[in-house]
């Protein structure tokens, strides 16, 4: 039996880059979770002592601070470089971005839309940042009785669908004489869906590696199981059954984006032990 | 029998504008036609000796030169203002926009991607003022082998329609990092088009005065015949029938962008004449 991984799998380039900057550092406390894997965080805890805090004001006598890759507030920031204390910015470059760009237009003196959700730690991190007004918003419906200015600069959360984006953009132009659009949406939970849909159109059993509670691991196994049948969703390699792989002969595997590498190589360990064929 | 205008007919602001500078001005040239209106262009000339040239190549010993509604490219501005001759601008704002907006942005670095027709006047001009690079579309299929920069503006003839304006941006915005969206669509179009649907709505006759060539007048011909089945398409007062008339209740009046409001009147003043009730 062929096993293969999917083109596109799991953890996205900004998670990879803070797990290596939190090893690299060591004994450093995150500012919020580093990323959002409950294990992923035990470990760099257990093996590279990095704690994780609440939020600045848990802060107590600690050296290095990480930010991690959702990004903390200006103002948080701010706060944080007050302190006798030394800081490594783990913010994902494509959720800085973001910020940047708030800052810059609020200086040109443009209104800002954020397409995404108000509570996510990303979200009110880039929100932060406009110095002018900031309107944040999941549906356009939510702009249909503010009264917009003439110029206005819209960003999105990095995890959100384009088409959605489109509609707030589409809306705003008909609203307003110029909209300026910076397209800062990530495509690495696109390109994860991208991957398992070739994936498992050419493999007759699909394993999914990730939380039964995260809504892109699901959206995964979802589109496995639309092209394959025999699709199973893991959280660890112990839920793996041998029956599973009898008389199959291409073994796809994919991972949410809050799954670890070594969380996957435990399965396909696992499955060539098996020795199926 | 009531007679009803619709609340949106003929004649766009920046058409009526012009007229009346070249009525107040008197004697001068005009560079292209002033309007695309070959009655009122004849009117002008007889009763205000408004002579309309090809181009400035055609210019003798002229003393005033008026620059038409749909603006002149920024190059033959240039040569006009070389030439010992008073210039008066009478461009539709909603043109100068856009013209204003190109050289702008081409200031600051930008490509501009232009949503008309290659050999409208108006987008003739507005592309003169692009020093970077223009593009030129109708589709956005013709942007697909293009590289496009990081960052764009995009504008629009004013007569477009704004839903084909968005697939232009949409596509913009999947391509690259930013995109700059001037919205320099005018709806006088539109605004006629939506006043003849409520008219016929309540007529049980509709007239619509214009050109039968003209695309504008013929698309609001099409809507009051959705609506009223006696709907009738005139050039001018003397194709009128007075037993279109007969037994009706209620008849609504529109006419095209091009048609000058005496035409109307004289529309108008003949179906009263017909004492109908």
């Amino acid at each position: 039996m062929i096993i293969e991984l999917a083109k596109n799998y799991g953890f996205c380039f900004g998670v990879k880059r803070a797990i290596k900057k939190a090893e690299q550092i060591k004994d450093a406390a995150t500012i919020g979770p580093l990323i959002h894997n409950n294990e992923e965080i035990s470990r760099l805890q257990k093996n590279f002592n990095v704690k994780t805090l609440e939020n600045i004001q848990a802060l107590s006598n600690e050296k290095k601070a990480i930010i991690r890759t959702h990004g903390i507030t200006k103002q948080d920031l701010e706060e944080l470089r007050k302190k006798d204390i030394e800081i490594f910015d783990a913010t994902c470059p494509f959720v800085t971005k973001p910020q940047q760009i708030c800052e810059q237009m609020s200086k040109e003196g443009y209104e800002v839309v954020i397409f995404g959700d108000e509570n996510h730690p990303e979200v009110k991190g880039v929100k932060s940042y406009v110095s002018t007004k900031a309107y944040v918003v999941l549906d356009k419906k939510e702009l249909q009785n503010i009264k917009l200015p003439n110029k206005i600069a819209v960003v999105s959360q990095t995890t959100k669908k384009p088409e959605h984006f489109m509609e707030i953009v589409n809306f705003l132009i008909l609203k307003t004489k110029e909209v300026r659009v910076f397209n800062t949406i990530c495509d690495a939970t696109f390109k994860n869906q991208d991957a398992i849909k070739e994936l498992s159109l050419k493999s007759d059993v699909m394993v999914v590696v990730g939380g039964k509670n995260s809504a892109n691991t699901k959206q995964l196994f979802l589109i496995a199981k639309t092209n394959c049948e025999d699709s199973y969703l893991i959280e660890t390699e112990e839920e793996l059954k041998k029956e599973w792989f009898l008389d199959k002969k291409h073994c796809g595997i994919s991972a949410g984006a809050s799954t670890p590498d070594w969380i996957i190589q435990k399965v396909i360990a696992k499955i060539e032990n098996f020795r199926i064929n």
